[in-house]
């Protein structure tokens, strides 16, 4: 039986996600480390309450009009971390509006940042707690070394209008050795400067079960987690049945003996590979290849027989399922075929 | 100078897209070539009339919910070609919707979709237009066979509520001389069979100043000529200054001599690589690769010194430009450094 949504539509099995929550959280709880679930991979208030009701202490965002969205949808976000370093006066403007509202805390790597930061609440009642970001070997953000994170920790704690909250670092996958080699020697620079470290944080989904492996850090930031995907699947680290969210698709045309056309295209896959070959995964067709995607085209190859017929459906788990549910307005959330809502995605395209 | 606004945001030149409109209306109108831009790259109504004024006969579109959001958007686009098998009673519902406020035509590159197609129309008192889509070596949809195209376009000439309006294809690149050849030929079979081919309709922007190398098309349907992107660009057919739409990203973070971080990542610039190395090309700074995304940073690299200070703007061309109109709400009009307008892109993400 067809699945009775119209498609390309993105599907999520609540079920799912709710067991993948509890499944982290029981790790953590266990080894007594805070979670903070980043919503980039939902952007649905309703599953940040759920990660709440599991144990979270609060959320991770990206952006600043991306936690606007996160907690103008739920009364209950009233923790958040922007993992970002925040410039300029209209997003500061936006920052301080959220900071009167909610426990929130930003990070910075570098000084332009923490003057922006103190310059604009300097003059505010309330100061903005804001972490170093470390750089622990995936090369993106982040001050190079405990030294220098303990010199921008002093800074922001000798500076007005801001409090230093901790050390933060997205780490490399399997980083754990690095984590706790460059928290431990930052936190111990900073506390002989007689500053405290009130939270170091940590994250990433793909090592999420081994983060007991870095004790300094004291909270851990997965995202993908509460979805799962191909990259994951890939990596050893879920199964496809652990996959919440499914692209639904249906075969719009069948060209050929080892050809058939979706009408999901890089309008919905994307065209992340992640270090992938092809577009994500058919589920019970482990034949199949999604080996080119254009906008609104999906080709599958199969070396046999592909066996499609003009008009079915497929379910397909994207490489990448953070960046899927920013392609669309609204999620489906099912239970197995069963359609059961269809949630907004209120935090979907907030860039600023 | 920074450009007033708030970053990232998608910029268009206004001018620049006027002018690419008209070099290759200019082209088309020499070589007695109809001119039916797809809208997939801008997704404006606004663009889509300055494409009508320059000469354009109607529009192209990938999608149904698409089309409806351009009719929407504009009294004055009254002509559609939607180049999609559609499959299913709410896009027939939609599509008869359409079909009874404008022209429109859809394509069909298979009988389970002209038979719906039929079912759907034969009851309704104007019939839908339906052209038949070839494979002329793209190896997406299209039927691989002049022999098959003849046999559909019979198939809808025999069948209640539907028109054949003739032969579509979206070709390889430089692929004239195979569109000419499979054309020719369907063509030849159609009429042999006493049906008339009213229209031929080939497309893309690459080869798009060789249209006239086939002939037998009566029409073209280029979408990314009047924007560009760094795609063109590699493949020689446009120059940076050809490019109307850019990327305004701001440096947020400098970590090391060779690297910095910009505030814009795959929800802006896509993952997309048409098959390039790196995600853009910064203006002005060749020696700068954008070498990795993740959802909301961008990592640029550099062999000498990467000269950047955090809060400094840079201009992006993305690989692709059709793809990044469809992850931001509105695009900024600028001319030069300043900015106009803010238009809606109506049409984004409409995938039904």
């Amino acid at each position: 039986m067809p699945v009775p949504i119209e498609t390309p539509a993105v599907l999520v099995d609540i079920e799912i996600a709710k067991r993948n929550i509890r499944t982290f959280q029981t790790y953590a709880d266990a080894h007594g480390i805070r979670v903070r679930p980043h919503i980039k991979t939902h952007k649905l208030p309703q599953m940040a309450e759920l990660q709440l009701d599991a144990g979270a202490v609060g959320i991770t965002c990206q952006k600043v009009t991306e936690a606007e969205a996160m907690v103008d949808g739920s009364e209950r976000i009233t923790d958040v971390l922007i993992t970002y370093n925040i410039l300029g006066k209209p997003k500061l403007n936006r920052l301080e509006g959220l900071n009167n509202r909610i426990a929130l805390a930003v990070v910075a790597d570098n000084e332009t940042v923490i003057d922006g930061l103190s310059s604009h609440f300097s003059a505010k009642d309330k100061p903005l707690r804001v972490f170093v970001e470390c750089n622990t070997g995936a090369d993106r953000c982040g001050v190079p070394s405990p030294a220098e994170a303990a010199r921008l920790a002093k800074r922001i704690n000798d500076a007005e209008g801001v409090d230093f909250a901790g050390l933060m670092t997205y780490p490399p996958i399997a980083g754990e050795a690095k984590v706790q080699a460059f928290m431990s020697e930052a936190k111990r620079l900073i506390e002989a400067d007689g500053i405290a470290v009130p939270s170091i944080t940590s994250g990433g989904t793909p090592s999420m079960m081994h983060a007991a492996g870095a004790p300094v850090a004291t909270e851990y930031r997965p995202g993908t987690y509460i979805y799962n995907d191909r990259s994951l699947v890939s990596r050893g680290v879920a199964t496809w049945d652990d996959c919440a969210l499914t692209v639904l698709a249906t075969v719009v045309s069948v060209p050929s003996e080892h050809r058939a056309i979706i009408d999901a295209g890089s309008k919905v896959l994307t065209a992340d590979l992640l270090g992938l070959t092809g577009y994500g995964h058919v589920l019970g067709r482990d034949d199949i290849r999604i080996d080119q995607l254009s906008e609104e085209h999906g080709r599958l190859v199969s070396d046999g027989p592909i066996r499609l017929a003009v008009g079915e459906q497929l379910r397909i788990v994207p490489n990448h399922a953070c960046v899927v549910t920013n392609m669309v307005d609204a999620v489906h959330i099912v239970e197995g075929d069963e359609p059961k809502a269809v949630w907004p995605i209120v935090a979907r395209g907030h860039v600023l």
